[in-house]
C-alpha cells in the first residue's frame, strides 16, 4: 500500500463572519478577517490517496485523479469568492477547516464513478491558507 | 554598499477590471481574474534598499525600514479588498504592475522622514502574487 | 476532527556535549557540533492539534495557540543560548529530539489553562533544525 | 519515541514502460513518460526513522543512517538511468511507487548490519518526484 | 518600466560530454555526469520581460507570453531527452548554460512575431537545474 | 557572458556587539540579537560568477568554485562562533552586512589562485540570514 499526495493550488477571496454571532462578535472574533470587503489566499490543496498497485506500478492514474479534483473542487473553487460564489459556503464560514470538510464531501461524493473498483483511497485531504496555518482532515 | 532585501506578506482580494473597456473586452481580456466577486492571494513583498554601512555595520535600521513598510503599505493593503479599500486602485486596474507601482510610490513619499540622512536608498520593489508571477521596478 | 499546524520560528544557539561522557567521547560524538564556542540555527517548530469545530468554525483560537506558544516556548528560546540560558537543557544535551522533548512538555503544562474546555488535543510538536533534518514527537 | 526525518537528494533518468502492455498500451497510459529516450527528475528521498534516545540524546546516529542510505540507495540511483542501471528495474516500471518499495526493500535488507540494537526502526520511505507528486510507503 | 518574471518547469533527462574531448577526458571532466545513459533533472525556467503598462496594467499579455514559451522551447525540451531529442544539443554539450543559451535563442527568433509592437523585451533567461546551481543570461 | 549563481549553506552562531559602544546603547541598537549568550542561524551563502563558457560549455568548474568557497570560506565559518572564532569579526560587528563583505574578501584573495586564467569574474556575494533579510555586494 503506497500513498500518493498530489498538490493542487486555487486562488480565492473570502470573508470570515457567521450568522451566528452578531457583527461586534464576530469583529471580536475574526479580527482583520472578518473585513466585510474580504480579502484572499493562495491556498495549496494537497490530496492524498493510498492502495494497492496496479499492472502499470501505479497507486492510482494521475489523469483521473485530477479530473476528480478539478471538476468537483477547482472548477468551483479557484478565482472564485468563497463566501459569495460556492454553495458550501452559503451558510458555513469559510474558515479553512471548513474548506477541508467541503472539498473532502465533494471528492467522497464523486469518488465511487471515478474509481469503480474501490482503489485507491482517499486518505487525507490538506489545506494550507499561509505558510503558517495548514488544515488537514484524515480519513 | 550593501543591498539589503527585506520581506513581507500581505493578503488581499482584487479583481482585473478597467473602466477603459467593456465588460465584454474585461472579460476577454482578463478571463477568470474579471470575476465580479473577487479572488485572492498571499502576496509576498520585498524591499531592497542599498548604501553604506552605519557604525553597527548595518545598511539600515531594520526596525526603521519595517515601520515605514508598514505605516504605508501593510497597514492599508492587508487583509483588504484592493479594489474598493485602497486608493490607489479606484480608478487603476489592481494588477501586480500597478500594485508595485502603488507601493513605490508609497514608500518614496515616506522615504524622507524615515531616512533623513538619505541613507539608504530604495533600490527595488518586488511583488511575488503567486509562484509563478514576480513583478518588480528597479529605480 | 481537523487538525491545524501552526509554524512557528526560533533562532538560537547551543552545543552538542554531555557530562555523561569525556570530552574526547564528545569530541568523537557529535563532531563539529561539539565545537566549544557553539554554533546555531533558524529552527522552525510546528505544533499540530485537533478536535472537533466551534460555532466560529475553528479547530481552535489561533491567539489562544500562538500566545501558549509565545509564552511557554518562544519568549525563552528565540534568540538564546539553549546550553546556557534554557533550564531544560541544564543537565540534558541540547539535540533536536531533546528540543521536541522539552517544547512538548512546556506546551503540555500550560494546556489546561490556555484550553480548559479539554480542545483542542496537542497532537504533534515538529522542530526542523535544517533543510536536512526534522524531528517530531507525535502524542 | 522520537521520529527523525532525513533528507536527501538524487538525480535520475527514467522511462515508463511495462512489457506486460504493448507499445501503443504503454503510450496511451503513459503518455509522455513513455517517451522511449527517457526524462529525468530531480528526486527528494525523506528516510523515516523513530526510537527511543541514546545517552546521546539521538534517536539515531545521523552518520550511520548517512552511510546506509548512501551505500544501499544513492550510490546506485544517484546520476543514473533507472531503466537500464538499476537492477530493481530490470523488469519492473521505474514509477516512483515502484521506486519508493525498492529503495525500502534496499534499507530493510542493510538494516540489522547498521543497526544491529534493533533501533531506529524504519518508519517511512518518502519520494518526491515533483513538487506535485509524492509517494510514500509507512511500515 | 516594469519587469514580470514568470517561472516555468520542465523535465528532461541529458549527458554531458563532448565530441571534443576524448572519453578518458570526458570523464574525468564531468565525473558522473558523463555517465553514458543518462541522468535527469527538474529544471525550472524563469523568463523575464520588461516595458511599459499597457492600458489594462500589464507589462505583458501572460498567455501570450506562455504561447511563446511553450511553443519555443516547454514542447521541445520537456519529458525529453537533451542529448538525443533535442537539435540544439546535437553538437553542444547540453551543459545548463548551454542550455540557457539555446532557450533565449529561441525565445527571441519567435519575439517579433509574438510581440509585434516591440514590447516587452526580453530581459534575461535563467535556469536552475538543482537547488543548488542557477544559470542566467541577461540581455 | 552566462551567470552562474552557486548555493552554500554554513550554521553559526554570533553576538550583534559593537566596542564602539557602550553596553547600555548596544542594548537599545541591537535588542534581543546583543543577547550576551548569542544566538544563531542558518545562513544560505549564494555566489555568482560570470564569464565566457569554456570549451566543455561551463562558464566555470564547479569543483573548483567548490573548492574555493570551502577554504576560504565554509571551513572557517560553518559550526563556528563568528565573534570568538572568526577573526574577522574580532573587532568589527558580525552583522550580516559585515558577513558579506568579510566573505567576498577571502574570495577575492584567492581567486587569481583559483582561476589564473582571470575568468570567470566574481560577481556577486549573497548571504541569506532569516528567511526575510538578504544582504549582497555586487562586484
Amino acid at each position: 500500500m503506497i500513498r500518493l499526495t498530489r498538490r493542487y493550488r486555487f486562488c480565492a477571496s473570502h470573508r470570515l463572519h457567521t450568522g451566528k454571532l452578531t457583527d461586534e462578535q464576530n469583529r471580536e472574533l475574526f479580527g482583520k478577517c472578518n473585513n466585510p470587503y474580504g480579502h484572499g489566499h493562495n491556498y495549496i490543496l494537497e490530496v492524498s490517496v493510498s492502495g494497492p498497485l496496479d499492472e502499470a506500478g501505479r497507486v492510482a492514474p494521475v489523469p483521473t485523479l485530477d479530473r476528480v479534483v478539478t471538476e468537483s473542487v477547482l472548477r468551483d473553487f479557484d478565482h472564485k469568492d468563497l463566501n459569495s460564489q460556492v454553495a458550501d459556503f452559503a451558510s458555513e464560514v469559510p474558515s479553512t477547516e471548513n474548506i477541508v470538510h467541503a472539498i473532502r464531501g465533494r471528492l467522497i461524493r464523486q469518488w465511487p464513478e471515478a474509481f469503480p473498483g474501490g482503489w485507491p483511497r482517499l486518505d487525507r485531504v490538506r489545506v494550507q491558507e499561509t505558510r503558517r496555518n495548514l488544515f488537514e482532515l484524515t480519513t
